[in-house]
């Protein structure tokens, strides 16, 4: 494939057991079942360009360049990839803990990190059709960027998916099914499809390159933290793309010295109603049992099994975090707080981070002065909201001190 | 007031008579009923700054703190007001035209730029208890930052306000009240209290410091094109405080001499429903008379009477540019066309602002080749969708030829 930018993709392996694949070929998962991963010549993307050049370019996820796959400016699909902001939230009850409010992105949540990069390696290596299960955020992610570069999309989604997200999928040009079972479930499905060479598999982690996007939360909190990582990373956790991302965008930036060994906990958040990757954290093991009768207000983290389990658990052990669950009470108590005294309109899944925190500030297992950082996925305005019903006649004298 | 940071605020004048009002004081509107407007000492600020020094910074709006009217870093409130990206948006039918995005600022609109000043001049002036009449995305804004630094805030909005708006804005600490009637009509509960001491009025254009928050949109806009400004600039136009506040931000780059003398024809886009600007502006006259029975699916620019209807229409006419309403059925259409081919979801007033440039085009009040910005104002997922209705039972046989 030839390049019209410098890029450093050397292979693709397989994250369990190293075997090599050939870059700029399509590819789903390895022989063995499991992830691909995208590898760098790093050493000589550490000689093309500096931490000062990337400070120096537009602050898009773009200008991460030399550690992303695409190789054509062509094939770049975009809706204006920004950096997300950081915002201090006192509710945390602690000084240096901030909010990576990544509702900012194109279609409100992280997502797009994932599929706008999948979607342009889509693009560069010809695929027509592409068919995805989704919670709901992935999948309006999909369709925008598939249909802005032409590509057919179709999307499968749990029967009780929110109805927003149902309708921008649709609204952005995708065909999309409601499904009366789980994302696995409509996962399944997407296989079968797959299996029968009717469109392209574009589950989580079932295609090299979405991870690959998502690392990109870790390169822009190492520059926009002055290249030191906090001391604590709370993430919620399904599928665990964004995860397994920063730790590798972190051993990345370490090869190229810019920055140390040094790392983060990582606390994989789930909830309690859902929280396969908590249960093997506990027992002791390096995959996770598919979790039965799933059930959280936190739809993205509904997510019973995740193909990517080992690389989670390895991520957090080896970190010194933690998998931590929590309930569907503490989420909504801790996305209340956060409007109500900061101004912040989390997610349900950012929630969980915020009552995750909460947590290991109690337990312990950080301490009060430790900067961390929570991940909020998604803009909270796609999710449900209290009602609000005062109504006021103006027609008739208003009692000024009752308002 | 004593500053911690090089400000050049150095009085405010009545847009009308040119009256002086000294700064660092808490004012509403001028002696003649008009907006105040802020000036500032350009010549020292262009020696303490540079469009370089600019560029260097993060790239927020608090980048432009030289041409800003807070003068103490701890009155900054916060919710990180990102610079908006620009998205090419090629459903436009011409090259060159690209959508500002506003819906990636906190609260999901550009409301967020005028109020996150508005409520930091109000909080360093002393300020403890706000009311506003909104349409909704204004009292989101409002209500986010206020609660963030403890100001009481109360909000009026028509009775048929989106549920989403409502519930926002109650979920961030303000009170809200549906009040039977339209914006003016929520604006005069407004007014009796302010009258009465209750509350400080922070209607549109009612305080002086909104139109230094939404005049950054220009001065991004003229940073982000590399210092050229446009041809034509599509602006939604209910209230006006944007227009009239990028228009201020021009005078002052050029006064810089950051840019030249050129400017963008500026349109003033409304709804065929509620076009009072658009009537006054082919009727030559300086000021609107109020629009009687308002409506509009547009709700944001279902202003039936604007306080800054002559700032409006001298900026317009001087630009060369046009105030034009178009139809909600054209609106719908333009929403419908950038979500389904460009997979860009817009917001209602931002789908009037393509409808609107399309328009233009036909009508030659443009070229083809000419470059254009239309302003989304807000994230389109604050909007009604039409529904997606397939369903797809797992437990029976999958035909794919019908996916």
């Amino acid at each position: 494939m030839t390049a019209d930018r410098p890029t450093f993709v050397t292979h693709l392996e397989c994250s369990l057991t190293g075997e090599r694949y050939e870059a700029d070929r399509l590819h789903g998962l390895s022989a063995a079942g499991r992830p691909l991963l995208v590898r760098y010549d790093l050493e000589a993307a550490g000689k093309a360009v500096t931490r000062e050049a990337i400070a120096a370019r537009p602050t898009d996820l773009w200008r991460w360049r030399e550690l992303l796959p695409v190789r054509n400016t062509a094939d770049i699909v975009s809706l204006g990839e920004i950096e997300t902001p950081l915002v201090p939230i006192p509710e945390a009850g602690a000084a240096n803990v901030i909010v990576k409010d990544e509702g900012r992105l194109p279609t409100g949540s992280f997502k797009a990190r994932g599929l706008v990069m999948a979607v342009a390696m889509a693009r560069a290596l010809g695929v027509t059709r592409i068919a995805m299960p989704t919670n709901g955020n992935a999948g309006a992610a999909l369709a925008a960027y598939a249909t802005r570069c032409g590509i057919e999309t179709i999307v499968f989604c749990p029967e009780d998916t929110p109805e927003i997200n149902v309708r921008e999928i649709a609204m952005q040009g995708a065909r999309v099914w409601r499904v009366n079972g789980l994302i696995d479930d409509c996962g399944a499905i997407v296989a079968e499809g797959a299996k029968q060479g009717r469109w392209f598999d574009f589950s989580t982690l079932k295609e090299p390159y979405r991870i690959e996007g998502k690392k990109t939360m870790g390169l822009e909190l190492a520059a926009q933290l002055g290249w030191r990582l906090p001391r604590a990373i709370f993430y919620p956790t399904g599928g665990g793309t964004g995860l397994i991302g920063m730790w590798k965008a972190f051993a990345e930036l370490e090869a190229l010295g810019w920055i140390g060994p040094e790392r983060p906990k990582m606390f994989a958040v789930q909830a309690d109603g859902c929280a396969p990757i908590v249960k093997a954290f506990d027992d002791g093991v390096n995959h996770a049992e598919r979790w039965e009768n799933a059930h959280t207000i936190a739809a993205g983290i509904r997510v019973p099994r995740a193909v990517g389990d080992f690389l989670i658990l390895a991520a957090v052990r080896e970190s010194g975090g933690k998998a931590l669950a929590v309930s569907d009470a503490e989420i909504a108590r801790a996305v209340d707080d956060a409007a109500r005294k900061d101004g912040l309109l989390l997610c349900p899944e950012g929630g969980a981070t915020l009552a995750a925190y909460r947590r290991a500030l109690a337990e312990g297992l950080i301490g009060a002065e430790d900067s961390a950082v929570l991940f909020n996925c998604a803009t909270g305005l796609k999710y449900p909201m209290p009602a609000a019903d005062n109504a006021l006649d103006r027609t008739r004298p208003i009692d000024f001190d009752l308002l």
